[in-house]
C-alpha cells in the first residue's frame, strides 16, 4: 500500500494503533493531535494503566524498530483551521482518518462545561476538516470514526442496518419505497455530536461530492495490536476509570485489582463490541475501499458481536473469581434491550472477526495484572450523571438489593 | 397575556416585530442580542433599506408610544454562556424565543470563514441555550425559529408533514409502523445548521424533558407590522441585497429602483412563503400553546402558501412594469420542483393566513419606493456560490438565452 494518510487524533486509544498499522502496511502517515486526551488525564487526576511514552518517544521507537517514519503535527483541528488547510495542501493525503473528537459519554455529561466542550470541539473539529478539504482542492477520502450509539439501542426488534433504512411511505394512497439515513437516537451529549457529524457528512457529500466513509464502531476492548507490541514505547493506552474506560476493559482491571465488577443498573444493556485488533483492520479496509466520486456516504457497522453487560460481568467473574456488584445507573437508558447488528460490509471486504474468547481476555488480564499498581481505585466509578434528579450521592452507590423498584428508580 | 419572555435575537428582522408584538400582548419582554446583524451590514457595506433606529431609540419609542418597557441585554449567546444562564435564573422566563442565529443561506456560502462562522455561531448558540435552561432549573418553553429548508425541496410528491414522517418498515417479514423525525435534506450550510439544531432539540427533549417548539418557517415577505408602524423609530429592517434579502422583498425593491427582477436559473423553484405579520402571530400562538412536559418536540410548518419563483417575478412585473431577467444560479438545487406543505398546526390554533395580494404587495412597494434612494444597486446580486466549479465571473451574470443546456450548466 502506498500513499499519504493523515490520522487526526493519532495519539489516542484507537488512533495510535491505527497510525502504526497503516504505517506498517506501507502508507506514509502523518499524525495530527493536540494531545487533548493526555491533558484530560491531568484534569481527571488519572492516567493510562499502561505507561505510555511521549509522542516523540513513540515515533522514535517506531523508526528504530521498523525503519518507518511517521510525522507528527501538534495542532487543534477545532481551532487551527488555516494550519489544517495548509497541511492538507502540503501533504496531499489520499485519505484522512478522523479520530480527533472527545469520545467519552460520561465525560460529556460531567457538567455544563463538559457538555459545551464536547459539542464545540467535536462539531467545529469535524466541520473544519470538511471545509478544509473542500478549500484545499485535494481529492481526499475522509474516514470517520463514529459510533453504534448514533442508532440508539433497542431498535424495535430490527437488525440495525448499515446507516440507511429502507422505508415505505404512503403518498396520497400510493406506497413509495425509499432509503433514508437511519433515524438517529443518541444517548448522551457525546453520542449526539456523532449524529451531528453524520449530517455534516451528508451535506458535504451532497453539495461538494466529498467522499466519506463513516464507521459506526462498537465498544472497543483489548489494548495491544501486533504493532504496539513491537517495543515498550509503542504500548497503547489503557483507560480503566469511569469516564474513558470501556466496559469490558474496566471489568478486567477491576478483577485484577480486587474491585467488584461495576455493573450499572441490571446489566441488561446489550451492546456491540469489537477488539482493538479488528478496529485497525477495519480502518485499513475502509482506507483501501473508498466510495466513488458522487457515491453517497458509505457507512459500515464496525462491530463484530453483541453481548449483554451482565453476561460479560459473569464471564469475567468466572475467569477471575471477581465479585459482580450492581450500582445505581447514572445513565438514562432502557433497563434491558435486545440488539442485533448487521456488519455485512466489512465481512464482504474479508474481515475475519476476532470474537470474545478466554485466550484474548487473558491477554488483557495479563496487561491489567502487570500494571495493577498504577491503578487508582478511587477513579473506578464515574461521578457523571445523566439527570439532575439522580442525587449525587447515589452515583457510585451499590443498589441495596435486587429489587425491581430500585432499578426503576435508578433508571 | 402575562409572564416573562426572553427574545434571543430580538433586534433582527423577525425578532424585533416579534418582541413588539409579545410586549403589546402583555408579556414582559427582555431582548437579548449582540447586534451581529447590524455588524454584518457593516461587513457587507450595505444597510437596511429602511432607516432603522438604534436599539435604545427603538425601546424609548416603544415606551413613549405604549407605556410598555422592553429590557435589552447585549450578549453573545454563542460565547457568553454564564451571563446567559444567570439571565435565565434572574428573569425566570416562561418562554424563550430563539432567533439568534446567522440566517442567510448565501452569506453562509460566501467563503470558508463564513461557513465556519455560521456553524460555530449557530450550533454553540443553540446548545448554550439548551444547556443553560437545564442548568438554570427554570421550566422554560423554548420556541425556535427554524426553516422549511430543513426538509429540502421536492419531496417525492408528498405534502411535507409537520416535522414527523409516518413510515412502514419491514422487520423480519412483519410491517411495523412508526413516526420518525422527517429526514433532513439541507440545501446550504445555513440550512444544515438548522438540521443540527433539530437534533440538539431531540436530544434535550428526550434526556432532560425540555419543552421545545420548532417552527419551520417559509420565506418571509413584507416589512412592517401593526406595532412597527406606531412610530418611525420602530420601523423594521428591510434587506434588499443578495445575501439577506428574501426573494419577494428583493423583487419589489428591484422594481422600485428600476433594476430587472433577478430570477436565478429558470425560476422553477417552488418555495413556501409567509408574511411578516403572520410570523409574529404564529410565534404568539406558539408561545401560548406550549407542549406538555414529556411531550416530544412540537413542530409547526410556519408558512401559509407556496409559489414558483418565476410566477412571483411575473406578478411583480405585471404590478410594476419591471423586466424579468434570468441569471446564472449560484445554488446547487433542482431546476424545477413541486412543493406542497401541511400547515394544519397553526390553522387549528386559529391562524387566518394573510396571503399574497396586490394590496399587501403595494404596501411593500410603497416602502421600497419611499426609501429607494438608500438602495445601493451594486449590492443587489450575491457574489456567493455553492460550488467552486461555477466560475466566479458567472455569478451575477445573466443567462445569455433561454437555452435548456445553459440552465443545466448553471445547475
Amino acid at each position: 500500500m502506498t500513499g499519504n494518510v493523515i490520522v487526526l487524533g493519532g495519539d489516542g486509544f484507537c488512533g495510535w494503533p491505527t497510525a502504526l498499522h497503516l504505517s506498517q502496511l506501507g502508507y506514509d502517515v502523518t499524525i495530527v493531535d493536540n494531545l487533548s486526551r493526555r491533558k484530560i488525564d491531568i484534569e481527571l487526576g488519572c492516567k493510562s494503566l499502561t505507561p505510555i511514552a511521549t509522542v516523540e518517544q513513540r515515533l522514535n521507537a517506531w523508526k528504530e524498530v521498523t525503519g518507518k517514519q511517521i510525522d507528527f503535527v501538534n495542532l487543534n483541528i477545532a481551532e487551527d483551521y488555516h494550519q489544517l488547510r495548509d497541511l492538507i495542501i502540503d501533504v496531499e493525503p489520499q485519505t484522512i482518518v478522523h479520530f480527533a473528537e472527545q469520545r467519552a459519554a460520561p465525560y460529556s455529561m460531567k457538567s455544563p462545561t463538559h457538555k459545551r466542550y464536547t459539542v464545540d470541539n467535536n462539531i467545529n473539529g469535524t466541520h473544519n476538516v470538511l471545509c478544509a478539504i473542500v478549500e484545499s482542492g485535494v481529492d481526499v477520502h475522509l474516514v470517520h470514526l463514529g459510533t453504534m450509539g448514533v442508532y440508539g439501542y433497542g431498535t424495535a426488534g430490527m437488525a440495525v442496518p448499515e446507516g440507511y433504512l429502507h422505508i415505505f411511505v404512503d403518498v396520497e394512497g400510493t406506497t413509495k419505497e425509499v432509503d433514508i439515513p437511519y433515524p438517529s437516537n443518541p444517548g448522551s451529549i457525546y453520542h449526539m455530536t456523532k449524529t451531528l457529524d453524520a449530517l455534516l457528512f451528508y451535506y458535504y457529500n451532497k453539495n461538494d461530492e466529498l467522499r466519506v466513509t463513516d464507521l459506526h464502531q462498537g465498544i472497543v476492548w483489548g489494548t495491544n495490536t501486533d504493532e504496539t507490541l513491537l517495543h515498550p514505547h509503542l504500548v497503547n493506552r489503557f483507560d480503566y476509570e469511569g469516564d474513558y474506560g470501556t466496559v469490558l476493559n474496566r471489568f478486567l482491571v477491576q478483577a485484577a485489582v480486587g474491585h467488584p465488577l461495576t455493573v450499572y443498573g441490571t446489566g441488561g444493556q446489550t451492546r456491540a463490541f469489537i477488539n482493538i485488533r479488528d478496529t485497525v483492520r477495519c480502518i485499513a479496509l475502509a482506507v483501501t475501499n473508498p466510495p466513488k466520486k458522487g457515491e453517497r456516504v458509505k457507512i459500515f457497522n464496525q462491530t463484530t458481536e453483541t453481548h449483554r453487560v451482565r453476561d460479560l460481568a459473569e464471564l469475567v467473574s468466572s475467569l477471575t473469581g471477581a465479585d459482580v456488584r450492581y450500582y445505581v445507573n447514572p445513565r438514562k437508558e432502557d433497563l434491558e434491550n435486545e440488539l442485533v447488528v448487521k456488519n455485512d460490509g466489512f465481512l464482504e471486504l474479508g474481515l475475519q472477526p476476532i470474537t470474545l474468547s478466554e485466550g484474548l481476555l487473558e491477554e488483557v488480564v495479563d496487561v491489567a495484572t502487570k500494571y495493577r499498581d498504577r491503578c487508582d481505585a478511587s477513579k473506578i466509578l464515574t461521578d457523571s450523571r445523566w439527570r439532575e434528579d439522580i442525587p449525587l450521592d447515589h452515583i457510585g452507590s451499590e443498589i441495596p438489593a435486587m429489587l425491581e423498584e430500585d432499578f426503576i428508580a435508578a433508571d
